[in-house]
């Protein structure tokens, strides 16, 4: 999609590990949102998951001092000692990524990432891992390999400060990567069983799908059980293609979809790809779409 | 979705008959583009419709004269003495409706279609009919009862000019409406019958679903039959639900959807709308999309 020239921003999607304590979360985002240049873009609380995602976006210059600033309440505020839910988690300010929008590249925020990680060990003694795009070394660059072992029992060093982790706020995994996608779908079911063998078979790691993470959780709440997915690139494996996937598995072991949802925020593209394929649209293409040809010919 | 406060534009849906000759096409759409600040859309070309429409939007101060450059070529070059084509039709420039995009009205394009019509017949002696929210009597609102007879057999005298149409290009249907999705379904089947009675069944006019006009066609050169819709409302009566509708009609006839096609431009909130139907998306919203929310920030 062409547009009009705008000024470079860099989305930050940070997530605490924090998803009961109203005050705590708020807390947070505030800080984030009085930093300058900030566009506060979607913040989300999950009980289940004891876990908020804040998402914002500010210029290259000002996303770090933005995102530390939310980091310094988290690491205040939240105690992992006295910390439970069904997300795996190692720290208060838990995973830090920075993303490229329009206007910025990935190696942007790989360089924003580190000079954040700098700052978090130097401003809060909280120990950094450094992941995807900005890790420092191959084996680190899935969130899953620094984040393995959780709080209690980490499983490598951190790559600045440490090797301890912060006695309450644990570590911090900040990284660089590209747009994802956080989707989930619950099943129609209570069997937890179900949700992790389908999560087991539909992602890359175990030979499934091409960038496609999941975990099958259980959401008490609901009485229900949910495959809690990140497809960490759509273009190349599109959402609706790991819904088919999941609803085709679900179906094969006689469970219903409940329905879905998207965590933070899917970009346009991804909705249109999904339309189009549902509807059958032979002749689909973004320049269909009268808002992307207005904003091309802006 | 909010957005950037933008120049108002009008956009304009010609629709001529020729869907064959590439150079009368072209000479028409060369004609529109050449006029003063017009944004050219879309232009497609069907041949079995022999059929052409030409999407454009203008300041409603320019989208008038840039309509009447290329009703002007139309009316020189196409003779619908020695037309022929599957759908029905009443003049070389047939149906001409205005319709508001951001920061214009409904009413300002009625103010224009009026125009308009009024300088079709001055110039070029070609009698117009006004339908829609442009339309002089409510008989007239439909664009299916100005065009009924078609060009060979008009069933009512025209609002300006006539009784009798313009020899060779007949009459010209302007109107003014709101944003409408041509959407067309194609069966696995060459049985017209099938495609007939699901337009029957669907549409608003015989007791189907609202806002939705449909006719059942043949597509001689795939072999395929075709449920050609307008949905004049989509917000009230959703892609997705028409689409599903003629799935639903079609497998009761044991007849498989062989694909769709957009004509024209679809708007983006029917794209997502229908994303998050498919995707049964439990918390879709538009502030969900990130493209929405940097442009409601900006």
């Amino acid at each position: 999609m062409a547009g009009p020239l705008v000024a470079p921003l860099v989305e930050c999607v940070a997530n605490f590990s924090e998803g009961r304590n109203r005050a705590t979360v708020r807390a947070i985002e505030d800080a984030i949102a009085a930093s300058a240049g900030v566009r506060m873009l979607r913040s989300e609380m999950d009980t289940d998951h004891n876990r908020s995602v804040i998402t914002f976006a500010a210029p290259p210059d000002a996303v770090s001092e933005a995102a530390l600033r939310g980091i310094a309440v988290a690491v205040e505020r939240i105690d992992l000692r006295k910390h439970s839910g069904v997300h795996p988690r190692m720290g208060a300010a838990d995973v830090v990524p920075f993303v490229p929008l329009e206007g910025s590249t990935l190696a942007d925020c790989v360089a924003i990432a580190r000079r954040t990680g700098e700052e978090v060990w130097k401003r809060f003694k909280v120990p950094v891992y450094f992941y995807e795009a900005a890790a420092l070394s191959p084996d680190r660059r899935l969130l899953e390999n620094c984040r393995r072992g959780g709080f209690e029992n980490p499983n490598m060093a951190p790559d600045l400060g440490g090797p301890a982790l912060h006695p309450s706020a644990g570590a911090c995994i900040i990284g660089a990567r590209k747009l994802l996608i956080a989707f989930n779908i619950n099943l129609a079911t209570d069997d937890v069983a179900v949700a992790r063998a389908i999560a087991r078979k539909i992602r890359a790691s175990s030979g499934g799908m091409p960038f496609v993470k999941a975990l099958g959780l259980r959401l008490a709440e609901r009485g229900l059980v949910q495959v809690s997915m990140n497809l960490t690139d759509f273009e190349q494996t599109p959402l609706h293609e790991v819904f088919d996937a999941v609803e085709r598995e679900a179906a094969a072991r006689g469970v219903a979809i409940a329905g879905s949802e998207i965590i933070g925020l899917v970009p346009n593209k991804a909705l249109q790809d999904a339309a189009a394929h549902y509807l059958k649209c032979e002749n689909f293409e973004s320049g269909l779409v009268l808002e992307n040809r207005l904003r091309a010919l802006e």
